[in-house]
């Protein structure tokens, strides 16, 4: 692979361009983005994403969380055959341009090259309509849990929970929605299929060279929102056995929280990235405390293992500080396998074109994890630069971008029109 | 004690009057307020304040840092002697309405009883001005340290460096103070005694059914803001051994900051009551971590010690979360004796009037312990139910509001006028 290989490619600038013009969204001059979900800056890529659907002819659907489906007609295939395929444009307060963006300008592009494909070669696709998706809320960053969008979609969430969810502004779903115009009320086709391509966040793409993974399964894992309760007081005259501090309470939670994966039998990881003290003065005893556990791991028996675990170091703490300690929602998500009849389909689709890949497991959540409980789903990885991600630092090369594109195509084209769009896929990447 | 002592009395119906309004200001339907310095609340409870002022003659002042000073002319005494008397009306973010407000309204009253008195009674003042104060920012919750404005008049810190200050949402004190209109230009004369009521924000008063202490010194402080820096990435993929996790590193430090005041050999208290996180996303591992450390003792070698402990334990700390500590400001205040000529003049006064009364000690800081560095200043407390401050949940009964004030006029009367005012003060809490 070599520059000259980018420029070779029309449709490879188009796909490096639709991807520079997501990035320039909520840019932060720190060479990232923060786009957080349903935020001005989501409303305006989600209005140039629409804008660039309806240019090209998608029909575009928006449902009562957000969740914006561009439809193309292939004018071929059995009516009422969707292959859905797509990622999310929201992201987390200081982000990459890659995380979700790399899959929804993938999809945007596959599509024009598989209409392409259907046309000029008259070729017959098993689906008559190819949906790109672009999932409200994948982050989690600005409404919890994550996977908002595509959990709704999947049945696992009703809208009307979802739309009530709040952020730490108190301000819901439903109102950030209706502020950037994407509360919508269309009735969306079922997927009969799902591909989505995503950055790695790890490092084993880049270590082996190697431009796409076959994502098998996805870790399990428990998000558990842990409060505490304490008294507030001034912090100077209540004498120290008095107190009641939420906010000591809250840093003994995070200390356990991490010992429970350091000292659990199976591979377990575990973190807090957000907290919320009330009313978090220097010099008031917090009253209030909210965190957001997770804990991760491909076992679910240790994710029960570390609940209980949690539980019994809340005793403790309870003793210890004085306060109360109060579970308000556990999230348990299992371990999940990817389709085995995709993943076998498409490995003899790159071995047919001489694609390297890897077989690799993800820990982090993404919408196909969702999308596998409703319909056959596929979930590849393109190499993400030391495998930071969540961070302005994220970055995948030109030439990964387009590699990961052409495996994606390949990966499309076998599940969508059959083995014989090796030869197109090999003329998309020459 | 009774209900009809409050009814007898017209001042004592005035000062009642003038606390429920100021307790007006900043309501949050909780039975408390939120007035947080330089707030629209504060703006509000200032413009009240200062027209209470011109409607009773007193002249309104205004510094470069917003404190307030209503100056009332005796009309007789030596020129240009100043006493002040006062506290401030700002307040944490959930509040009681005594916490400042009592000292500011108990200064206004007793300023036109002594402005009677000196009229009526043709007594001759040893100040020919009383000046009531309503300091800026006491209390620390909005801007950073505590005693904001107080510092600057007593010359502990500059105008420039105050009004540099910045909250939590980057506005700086000088554009809050301008958005209310309370940056002023004036010059301030120097004070020559202060005087200042608070409540007690502790139980002994209570305990001993007593309704005024004398507080003879206050603890000294150390402040410290502490940072800890960490590397962003995604809480699920990243290996656990490869995180620099600052809000594990904090939570550490929080840990240790109780631990090393239960440790200490003297007596001393700690606490963190505000911490700041980035991003402080529940998927992304926090980058970056302030917190506000508060040690206090009535020993100052104990407070040297407890900052060596807390920089040995950051090298801990550092070594196992991979993540670096930085220490970013520490303001040391040295314990601090209130003037001794003062409490014993106000002792015989009170003694002569059968006055009960407490010598008691402060661990929280007040404006009296910066009028101290500049001239003699006195503190005393009246009772608070309960020891409850810094919560919607502190009181402080009319009765005892208003013996507070009798023994506060009593204590000023002495200090002004001399013994004679004895009669003067029994007239009023008859």
């Amino acid at each position: 692979m070599s520059d000259e290989f980018v420029v070779k490619s029309a449709r490879h600038k188009e796909l490096l361009e639709l991807l520079d013009a997501f990035g320039t969204f909520g840019e932060t001059g720190k060479g990232g983005i923060a786009r957080l979900a349903a935020s001005p800056a989501d409303g305006q890529v989600r209005d140039f994403l629409c804008d660039w659907f309806r240019e090209r002819d998608f029909r575009v659907l928006v449902d009562e969380v957000g969740n914006i489906f561009g439809v193309l007609d292939l004018m071929k295939g059995p009516a009422e055959k969707h292959f859905f395929c797509g990622s999310h444009l929201d992201s987390q307060p200081e982000a990459g341009k890659f995380d979700g963006a790399l899959g929804v300008a993938c999809a945007c592009i596959a599509a024009l090259c598989l209409q392409e494909s259907v046309k000029t070669d008259g070729l017959e696709p098993s689906f008559r309509y190819f949906v790109v998706c672009c999932w409200t809320g994948e982050e989690g960053a600005r409404f919890q849990p994550s996977l908002v969008g595509s959990s709704v979609y999947s049945g696992a969430k009703t809208a009307a929970e979802t739309l009530a969810i709040k952020d730490s502004d108190e301000t819901s779903l439903a109102v950030a929605l209706d502020t950037i115009g994407y509360r919508g009320k269309d009735t969306i086709p079922k997927a009969d299929q799902y591909l989505e391509l995503h950055i790695e966040q790890g490092t084993e793409l880049e270590r082996n060279k190697t431009p796409i993974a076959l994502v098998t399964n996805c870790w399990g894992a428990k998000k558990i929102r842990l409060e505490f309760k304490g008294v507030p007081d001034h912090t100077g005259p209540t004498p120290m056995q008095d107190r009641r501090n939420a906010l000591l309470a809250a840093s003994h939670g995070i200390v356990e929280v991490e010992a429970i994966a350091n000292k659990a039998k199976a591979t377990l990881y575990s973190s807090v990235g957000r907290i919320e003290v009330q009313p978090n003065s220097p010099n008031t005893i917090a009253e209030h405390v909210q965190m957001w556990i997770e804990f991760r791991s491909p076992d679910e028996a240790a994710l029960e293992a570390a609940e209980k675990d949690l539980l019994k170091a809340l005793d403790g703490i309870e003793r210890e500080t004085g306060c109360t300690a109060h579970i308000s929602s556990t999230e348990t998500r299992s371990v999940v396998t990817f389709d085995k009849t995709a993943i076998a389909t498409i490995e003899v689709g790159f071995k047919a074109a001489s694609i390297p890949f890897l077989h690799l497991k993800t820990i982090a959540g993404h919408d196909a994890v969702r999308l596998q409980e409703v319909c056959p789903s596929t979930l590849l990885f393109a190499p993400s630069k030391d495998g930071i991600t969540h961070s302005p630092e994220e970055f995948t090369a030109d030439e990964d971008v387009c590699a990961g594109f052409d495996a994606m195509l390949d990966a499309l084209s076998n599940l969508i029109i059959g083995p014989v769009s090796e030869q197109y896929s090999g003329r998309q990447s020459q």
